[in-house]
């Protein structure tokens, strides 16, 4: 008999069916016994009532892999509106032990640690795995978004000679004895493939050794990069972007999750009308600046120059200011972009002469590039932004920081 | 005026447009000079007539980024049967010196080495850029084919502590003062995820510390991995690989690419019926299984134990045998797959009772997994074989092996 899943038992009613699944949880009543078996499309209940295959049930652990075989029949009070009866199990595998995670509950009550210490098991919670159907889904939408606007994925090395950002963050990799590193971002590469494809994205791992321990900051995450060949300035960037974030939120909302319409225009304001006296946006400025606005959405344009890195076009006419921004979403910065530098001599000079590092990625300018510009969306951020998760690593598989190397 | 692409002058002919791209070659004749434009979907061949701007266009290096004006007219030798007339020519970026690669020749003419050294610009030239769309078009292809069949992607980590296949050819990564290693696939993460999602897949980095300087072996490149839950044994898994390719070719066709057309069932050998008294294929003994079945592409199954990583699934009833598979395509192994362990106690017995490092992983198994199996496909490898490139560093970006860590 052909496996059933439990999103399709109601087309199903009064058939003899095959599910297979981990068993959830399990109720036991006087008479009877509710087990709750979990796919990967959710979760059904089947009643037991024949007092040898109660005796059966009683004797599994949390998280036995079963097969049942039963009848599909309506019942109000179940999960979907239908219920399993006359079930024949087959065990397919015995946990060794208890798991250490009450997966059974609605919201697992354990902490942050517990819950990562065990992400194998947490990860199966309904509530947790849903974060990362998400993440499937924004990321399908970005691909899809981009496709269309003409863009072709690339992937590049994550094992490099030099920085693209500061200096200070960078893992250090034993390369068949000689010194690399590991990339903080594709954006060398991203730029170099504008001189191939103009339009490209890539979806990838980036690495950063962030010395702090924060809510916000991971070792290594998803990034999804993009870099546009032929626009006038970062506005144009701006608009891809804008198709971008708005093919995120189709596919999620498609995959029935909430997620929000994103405006034709999205708002903007430039850094010297945001009233900081200072080079960048503390966290708290970012969540003034939205409430100010009211928008779930807004860019801040024009971060000086200071705090950029030295591949950023500084703006025309007022130098200090650079042709960048950041998307803030509900109050918290998610994607970083800009228009970037593209005659070779500008990055001579930007490099202040010391190009030796940075021979490969020249070469790209060297030889002809057009103004172009790009950006960088956290993927784990973003999601957490989406599902209100307080602790970006509630939206990692498995987090890697200062003191988490496993599982 | 907007910007129109060298594809889409056969509709405009008669119009004035605007394009922009390099100058990828000029021929001067006596009383006119051809200049030819390059995009990201082409070539297209402008006339200049106007003895100033033959001049003008005379004193361009090649890769001068630019735009230009003119009039699209009919034309039997040129192009796509179109030329522009009339130009007027912007320059947005010149090079700052002669490229080192003559990208005007219909294939290069340069040594391996010294395309891959600058690969910035080499890569924009048609034929070089092509074997990247294709790639593009493949994993396109193996997405959609898999989400189709109800996968849920996953992004795993890449720095972890433990070796999936052999320790041999380990990166080691300065972890916060602590040793840790770069993930030689994402075999772990994906097992624990059927956990969560039955049925995932990742297209992501892989790095193997190959000290081999081989036409076939990288440090670094592409895996396209899938892994199923729930399945009967390998021959399950083998169909999911079908499904994947046949998807991959689709699309490739779809791009405007040759690729096959992958048969309903893909013919198959049980490696103890291939006549090789080793424990592993040769590549000569692949190329001689694929030429004696006269298969495009052909399932060898049931390799030795001997040969395949702890975690391989023993054929039932012959211990020595595996229930893995690889697949050859055009006499080269490109996919490695098989039938896992899924109990507990089987992974205890595998590693010998040396259980420490792999903890994270084993806890999976501890807490209950179903019968499951996936497979790895090198996304270099295949292009290669697309393509018919001898050598895997002809369809790998910026190449990463003993000798070459840059650009």
């Amino acid at each position: 008999m052909e496996r059933t899943l439990t999103g399709d038992l109601r087309v199903r009613i009064g058939k003899r069916v095959r599910l297979a699944g981990w068993l959830h949880h399990q109720r036991r009543l006087a008479r009877l016994t509710f087990v709750l078996l979990r796919d990967r499309a959710g979760l059904a209940q089947v009643v037991v009532e024949d007092p040898a295959v109660v005796e059966q049930v009683a004797a599994w652990l949390p998280e036995t892999v079963i097969e049942v075989e039963a009848t599909v029949a309506e019942s109000e009070q179940a999960p979907a509106g239908v219920e399993l009866r006359d079930p024949a199990f087959t065990v397919l595998a015995e946990p060794a032990e208890q798991p250490p995670i009450e997966l059974r509950r609605p919201e697992l009550k354990e902490s942050l640690p517990t819950i990562l210490d065990n992400a194998p098991v947490a990860l199966r919670h309904p509530r947790r795995r849903e974060a990362f159907r998400l993440a499937a889904a924004s990321v399908r939408g970005f691909r899809a978004a981009l496709d269309r606007l003409g863009f072709t994925e690339i992937q590049s090395p994550k094992i490099v000679v030099s920085a693209t950002e500061t200096g200070a963050n960078l893992f250090t990799v034993d390369y068949f004895g000689r010194p690399a590193f590991l990339a903080q971002s594709p954006q060398f590469y991203k730029q170099t493939m504008v001189g191939v494809f103009e339009r490209v994205y890539e979806v990838g791992p980036v690495f950063r050794a962030e010395p702090h321990d924060t809510s916000r900051h991971l070792a290594e995450y998803v990034s999804l990069d993009a870099e546009i060949g032929f626009v006038r300035d970062h506005f144009d960037v701006m608009r891809v972007l804008r198709e971008a974030v708005a093919g995120m939120c189709e596919a999620a909302r498609k995959a029935g999750f909430d997620a929000p319409e994103v405006p034709t225009e999205i708002p903007w304001i430039h850094f010297a009308d945001t009233g900081v006296d200072d080079v960048d946006l503390s966290p708290a400025d970012e969540r003034r600046l939205c409430e100010e606005r009211g928008a779930e959405f807004l860019f801040v344009t024009g971060y000086p120059m200071a705090k950029r890195p030295f591949y950023t076009h500084p703006e025309p006419g007022r130098p200090e200011y650079s042709n960048s921004f950041d998307l803030l979403f509900r109050g918290l910065e998610i994607v970083t972009g800009g228009q970037r530098l593209h005659r070779y001599e500008d990055y001579v000079a930007a490099l202040d002469g010391n190009t030796a590092a940075f021979e490969g990625y020249l070469q790209a300018f060297k030889f002809g590039m057009p103004p172009h510009g790009g950006f960088a969306l956290g993927l784990e951020r973003w999601v957490a932004r989406l599902t209100g998760a307080q602790n970006i690593r509630e939206t990692t598989l498995f987090p890697r920081d200062l003191n988490r190397l496993t599982p």
